[in-house]
């Protein structure tokens, strides 16, 4: 029985100070839950946040990340894993995890958002803007699970868990 | 010296009517000044009207295929890169092209749209929804290049162009 | 600090009884020594022996599969990190382990063993037949690493530790 | 109906003279057959020699390049396709070549003889070392097909789409 993997995604360098805070009590929570987390994997923003969070609470932590080695990894990471891949490791992210919060917005988490639609992974975007949450809501052809902040976005992700729409590792799109 | 190289992305099966007339025209505005175009590859929606579009003005059609074979490609492609990879292939297409034109919109599209902002590779939205060019101008930190059609389209890849910001092969990213 | 994680490389169905025996003590000796194992991650053959076996010892194990969900997967895998990349994911497998084990051989596996030699990580061969050993000797430039055993391989992993050549994540090639 | 592409692969940097000569003739003898050219597109060793050869017959040749830009890339090259994605381009090469032959060897080019082994590629070794072409022929399971020189290489290109082997675009493995 593999173990339960959520990703939390969001920018590194370009993450504001609210989102950074967000990111860590998500991670923090998500570790308390049992799950494992996955992020992008860097040393900054909330990639880092999360694994922080995650990792102060006693959880296990997953980077992902698109270089050949670990240079700029963040500390919190447990199992790094090593693509080469650039961009191209943002489907990894998005088919690893069984459910993906967004916090905060920039190019490569849209780009990581869009592809989480296309494959049918479930999302939760935590306190987005009102023109992020349109243009996506739009874009998958209906509205986009989102909370308020991390405890709500954890009860989402707890009731898509109970409904069976956190896609069961051998049953996904 | 090697070709100019422009991407047309758009919607596969979701592709509307007026998508796949906009791409067509576009399709036959790259062949014909001299440009190579490269889709997704799929005998559907935006790529195939594209491609069919460019062939049709005696262009030539590269197409990088989700996919280990081509089963389901475009007729009018002429050179099959077939990766393998799915929508990881999308970074390929991004990174391949000098510019980049976006015709309707889907999830696919979408990962495009934002890889194209992350890799710094130039977008160009074509008859975009007013909620989509807001939400990526906001993304992209800046307001995103948008035409009416086909030719205002050219138009602007041409002043790119001579502006020197269609990235040259060697100098991008 | 991030935990070593360490790839056990073999073929899938087309394993022999040996080679998954070995695979089996190799995997357990491994999460005895408190490193991570990463495979294929599939149920069959070298992959899913060495995971029963670090199983087995109380290990942590990572699999990397080629597919989008984990159908196939072996059930001793407690990190799934789907691809979706068919064997594009060969690269990660390689990139990701601080030493690379090989038990038996496929031309899946031979992909490793080369990837691992281009890219300059550190592998041995276990009871490798003569004439791989020759050729990827040829192709490396010089002897590869090999053991009669699981024993003899771990001896000369942590050999290669201790004198630094197992890649520290952040310098490697 | 699409162009009927292959492959020339071969060390880079490492390329002997002799090596460069038959891809510089196999390339010309593949651009007058009319069919594409693909390598992995550097400016260097087998693909450059092979890419030049072909483009002074007035070939097409496309080369996939593992660097997200085009330093470095052959000049013979007419469409870049860049993946910024290493060595994991190398599956891209092998799965979109109809028929792949193998000038020298080296780390790089033996994972991709392994994956074209591993996807049911057809494959053609021109002038092999004899403990490559056994220990290659042993992975296979058979003895792979191998050539004194171009002109023979070509022969068997031609036998193999004669009999229906080099894999038709949208049936292949």
């Amino acid at each position: 029985m593999s173990r339960f993997v959520v990703g939390v995604m969001g920018p590194g360098e370009a993450a504001g100070q609210e989102d950074m805070e967000l990111a860590y009590e998500l991670g923090g929570l998500i570790a308390r839950e049992g799950w494992v987390l996955l992020t992008g994997g860097w040393r900054s923003g909330v990639m880092d946040a999360a694994s922080r969070g995650a990792k102060g609470a006693g959880g296990l932590v997953v980077g992902v990340l698109p270089t050949p080695d670990s240079e700029g990894m963040s500390d919190a990471v447990d199992i790094p894993i090593l693509t080469g891949m650039r961009e191209a490791r943002n489907l990894i992210n998005v088919l690893s995890s069984r459910v993906l919060f967004f916090v905060g917005m920039s190019a490569g988490t849209a780009s990581e958002l869009a592809l989480a639609l296309k494959t049918g992974r479930p999302v939760i975007l935590v306190r987005p803007s009102e023109d992020v949450l349109i243009a996506f809501s739009r874009i998958a052809g209906g509205r986009i699970e989102s909370a308020d902040g991390p405890e709500g976005a954890m009860r989402i992700a707890r009731e898509l868990l109970e409904a069976g729409r956190a896609n069961p590792p051998g049953k996904s799109g």
